[in-house]
Formats: C-alpha cells, sequence, structure tokens
C-alpha cells in the first residue's frame, strides 16, 4: 500500500489518532491553525533541525523507525546542549508517493518513542508530496530555568565530554565500506523500510566480508546504531556547575572550536584523556582507520561538550583545559600540536 | 556564482550578518544550540509550514524573492488565525549545490520583507543540500492574549471575510495557461532567478495570447501575485469580537467546513455575498473559468474567514450565518445547494 493509495487525510488522521496528546499545558495541539501552549514562565528555547534523503541518510542503510528516532534526537541534543527542558514538536514532512505506508508507520514509531524517551509532545506540523527525495524537519521548543550559552568557558576551567567519541563516524565508515563493496546484485532486495526497528546481520549482505576480518555484527552494531539512531545526552547532574556547553554534531574539534570562539578563550585537550571504547579501536585498527582522527574529526556523536570550574566534582570525562589562547592537542609524549576546526560542509563536493 | 563556489560557511556568515538582530526579548539567536527567548506571559503559538519545488512552485514562474515572502507570509497568516501577534521564525532550507547565489540573496529579500512588514525576527534554523528540489520550511512563534480557536462559532453567529476570494486561485489558472501555451522553445531563457521583486509581463513571453483576449497585464498581475506573494491579513481591527476564525489556504468550502467540523455547527452561504474583484470576475469569464468555482474552491487566498455575533459591527464581508446544521449555498434566487469541503490533497494524481 503506498501513499498514493491511502492519500493525504488519511495520513492526517493516523498522525492525529496516533499523537494525540492530553496534557494541561497544550491548550491546543494539532488541529488548529497553530499549537496554543501554557507559557511556564521559563525562558523559551527553540531550535530546529533536517534531515533530507541522499544527505543526510541513505535508505538502503536506515530503518524508517531510526530515521524518525534520529530526527527528535538530534533537536533534543539541542536543547539539551543549552541546559533546557524539550517540550513540543513540530513536523514537517516531504513524502514521496510511492512511499509505503508502512515505511510512514516504522517512521512514526521512532518518532513517537523518542519523543516518549525524552518527554516530548507533537503539537504541529505539515505534510507535503515531493518529486523525488524524501525531506524530514523539525522544530522542538523547550524552556529552561538557566540556560547555558556556548559563550561562558572561562581560563581554568575543566572540559569534558560525556562518552566515547568517534563511534558515530566509525559506524558511517563501516556504513560507507559495506555499501562500496555492495555489487548493484548484491544490494538488499529491498529498502529496509519494513524492518522493524534494529538492523540484522541479515540486511546487510557484506557483513561476511567483515567477520572474516575478526569483526563480528556485536562489535559493529553499537557503532552502526550510534550513527543512525543517536541518544542525546541529558545534562541533568552536571548542568548547574556547566559555564559553556554545546553538543557534539560537527566532531570534537569543530565544535570546541565553536565554544572557543563564542567564548573568547583558548583550549588544549589531552589525546590519551579522550575516551574512545574498544570496540571503535579494534574496529578502526582492522579497518585501517585512525581511530583518533575519527574521536576529533568524525560528526555525530551527540555527546556535550562542556566546561566546568575545577574545584566542581564533575561525573564526566574530563578531557582538557580552557585555557587564555591558542588550541592545542597534547600527544602522550608531551608534544604540543594545533588543532583547527574541520568537518563536514554542505555544498562542497565532499561526499 | 553558485553555491557549490561559495560554500554553506559563507551563506551561513551572509545569514547572520543579514538576521543579526537586537532585540531586548531575544536574549540568544541565531549562533547557539538554541535560540533563548524572553517570555511574554502569554500563551505561546507555534505554526509550520513548507514548500517543495515542483509541489508548492515551480522556478519558471516565481522570482525568488516572492517564495521568501510567501514562505514568511503563510505561516504568519496561521498565527493571525489564531488572533496572535507572529514573533520568531526559524528557518529550514535545503538548496541544490548548483543554485546561484544571486537566488539565495534575493530569497532572503523577500523573507527579510516580509518578516519586517509583519514584524518578525529570524531566530533560528537550518542548511542544507539538497540532491535535485529545494524544499524550505519555516516555524513561527508568537504569542496571543486571547486566541480565538476554529471550534468557538455559535448558530446565529454571522460568518465573515476579509477580502477577495479566488483571485489567487484565478492567478494560479493564469500562470497554468501561460505554462501550457509555451513550447520548450519560448520558455523562459533563464530561471526567474535575477529578477528583483516583481514579475513584468516580457518575463512571460505567452502575455501576447493574453492581450488579444483583452487581458492586459494591469488586470492580470494583481491575481499572479496574490498567489505568488501573498500578504497576510491582520484581524486586528475585528480580532476583540470574532468567536472563531480560519485562514483561507484551501479554499472556502473546506476551510469553512474544517470551522464548522470544528464549532459543531453548520453553516449557510450566500452567494451575491462572497466578495469577487472585477478583475477576477472579467478574467475568469474571458478565459472560459467559473469565478463562483474560483471563489468557494480555490485555495491560497489567504483571506480570513471568522464568524463573530451578528450585533457587533465589524469591518468585513459578511457572507452568511453559522446556522444549527446544514452545509448549503444560497443563489440569488434563494434557491439552497448543499457544499462540501474539497481541495488540494498531497500524494494523488491531480496536478
Amino acid at each position: 500500500m503506498k501513499l498514493s493509495d491511502t492519500g493525504e487525510l488519511s495520513l492526517l488522521k493516523t498522525i492525529r489518532r496516533r499523537f494525540a496528546v492530553k496534557s494541561k499545558d497544550i491548550i491546543a495541539g494539532i488541529g488548529d491553525d497553530t499549537a496554543v501552549i501554557k507559557p511556564s514562565g521559563r525562558n523559551l528555547l527553540a531550535t530546529t533541525d533536517m534531515m533530507v534523503e541522499g544527505i543526510h541518510f541513505d535508505l538502503n542503510l536506515t530503518t524508517p523507525y531510526q530515521l524518525g528516532f534520529k530526527l527528535v534526537s538530534v533537536n533534543v541534543s539541542d536543547i539539551y546542549a543549552m541546559g533546557g527542558r524539550p517540550q513540543y514538536l513540530l513536523l514537517d514532512i516531504a513524502l514521496n508517493k510511492n512511499t509505503e505506508q508502512s515505511f510512514v508507520d516504522r517512521f512514526f514509531d521512532g518518532i513517537r518513542d523518542a519523543m516518549r524517551s525524552y518527554g516530548v509532545f507533537l503539537i504541529g506540523g505539515d505534510i507535503s508530496s515531493s518529486r523525488k527525495d524524501m525531506v524530514f524537519a523539525a522544530t522542538l521548543i523547550g524552556d529552561a530555568k538557566k540556560h547555558i550559552k556556548r559563550s561562558g568557558a572561562k581560563p581554568g576551567d575543566r572540559i569534558y565530554v560525556t562518552g566515547h567519541l568517534g563511534d558515530s563516524a566509525c559506524g558511517l565508515e563501516i556504513l560507507k565500506k559495506a555499501v562500496s563493496c555492495l555489487s548493484s546484485a548484491s544490494r538488499p532486495r529491498r529498502q529496509l523500510s519494513t524492518v522493524s526497528r534494529k538492523l540484522n546481520a541479515k540486511d546487510y549482505p557484506i557483513i561476511s566480508k567483515f567477520k572474516k576480518m575478526g569483526l563480528t555484527w556485536d562489535t559493529i552494531y553499537p557503532m552502526i546504531e550510534r550513527h543512525l539512531m543517536p541518544i542525546a545526552r541529558n545534562p541533568k547532574g552536571f548542568a548547574e556547575y556547566a559555564t559553556s556547553m554545546i553538543d557534539l554534531s560537527d566532531g570534537l574539534f569543530i565544535d570546541l572550536s565553536r565554544l572557543c570562539d563564542e567564548s573568547k578563550t583558548g583550549a588544549k585537550i589531552f589525546i590519551e584523556r579522550i575516551p574512545v571504547s574498544s570496540k571503535m579501536r579494534t574496529t578502526s585498527s582492522l579497518l585501517g582507520l585512525d581511530a583518533i582522527k575519527l574521536a576529533c574529526s568524525g560528526g555525530e556523536d551527540y555527546e556535550l561538550l562542556f566546561t566546568a570550574p575545577s574545584n566542581k566534582k564533575i561525573n564526566a570525562v574530563y578531557i582538557g583545559d580552557i585555557v587564555k589562547s591558542g588550541r592545542k592537542i597534547i600527544d602522550t609524549n608531551g608534544r604540543e600540536k594545533k588543532f583547527s576546526a574541520s568537518g563536514y560542509k554542505h555544498f562542497e563536493n565532499q561526499r
């Protein structure tokens, strides 16, 4: 059953039914010209992120469930990075009319599960057809008692991250290798649209090649999932001490540079303190990749990068210090090297 | 100069420079993980609308200025339709890398002029490349002292509209005819990307054919512009009396049906009271179109449709009455006919 058979009205009905919410703060949700929300009295936070087929995702590699989940996560990550509480989502989706209804259902499963896990409600949106590629955009509204900007870091503050870096970039490298090895004949027979939630080894025939290299599905899947379905990190445990914060969407070097630019400071980080998972270390070594490069320049980890005074006890990984000026990475022998912002840029011929 | 030459960072810089705003209520605008806004204490309104190339617009027929202006207007129209004040815009744009920089500049001119005229500030967004079609999505946040839902109409209330209906639909019909008459050889030599703001007769060679039919550019251009660059109607003068309201985006019959559905009422409207411009009447008659059908079923007028008690003096066009049940249109001879919701639906093979 395709969207061209079921139509827009049926899709709208499904959404209204699936996402009908009762919340005392939502005066009007989906179904009027705008949503109407009771004010919380706190500062309002708002962010938006889009995902475009062929640019941000490849339907041969991701399930619709993961796509929906990721769309919510990347927006929640921005709200968390301001020390805020995510609350209300508006969703724009443009779908090719040949899209299977089952694809849309699984996509909404991912949206719903992510919204539930973050405590977010859907309050509005817009649906359109598209001639070819799918496009999704989400706007997330939240609030904050005390918001944490990128600009508050002070020399002497410590720099922290909330978890392993580079897993997502390594997952992407694995997926890219899988694609480049697939002949057109051995490509998945179908889009992964009917896969219920998680991927299985059988979804990627190429996995047998990885196996011969000593890489099992259990080793590589967590990294693939980190890339396809990131989970945003809640800063609850340390937000009260954070002086500045940003989420790692584009990579440690580029995002730390942004934080330093806004705070007008420098930074030095210690290579041996950068948290790298053993799975990522093993995989990158077997695939001939540079684990530290993936951890420092790879994007989409969606861990939080933040600073806090050095006298506070912080439950996160201490990776370096804010200094007056200069941006340096220090290796295990104490040698200093400059780092600079580098990451993916749209409109340039990189991918 | 194309985007592939100038790149994403240059585009981001342009946006930050052009849309940098000073407002005491914007604590953080573009440039952090989220925008941060001081609460106004009023109820919050939020809406989103997207525009997809090949579905909502054709680059052979619209200028980028008009596109940008329309993207803001259609969202403002939703906030106005709730009796609210439009305030903060978030913008998602996906552009093909072969897009000319001049196109983007003119598109932002349209966004800026529309934002200025409505008193709206840009507080965030996301930029992406796309493989082919352009996609724009905007989310608009506003507030309201007293919001006006679709559901408040009561039997005995009068039904009003704020202006001429069908001009936009007639403008679209003219554009469609222009396209269908254009042989590939006589199509405009270039996209209208460098046209500064308004269209001229010379942008459409086919205009000479219309001239022979007695239709001058001065007659048809206001309708074309109404379609390509609508201006949202501010309900300031009557909002305090309105019991229900909706904006006319999909057509009088379908939008009035929605209002009646939500209010659980019926409606009767009088054909001779429906405001039709003389230009639209002339044009539709010469082109063999039904003016009343365009006025009742044509979309994208972005006039406001609202109800108010019959004892209030309202500066708008009275077209009929809310009744207990039934949806009827009454012709000049007093004959009643049922009307039903009909309009454009995505995913179906209509266009």
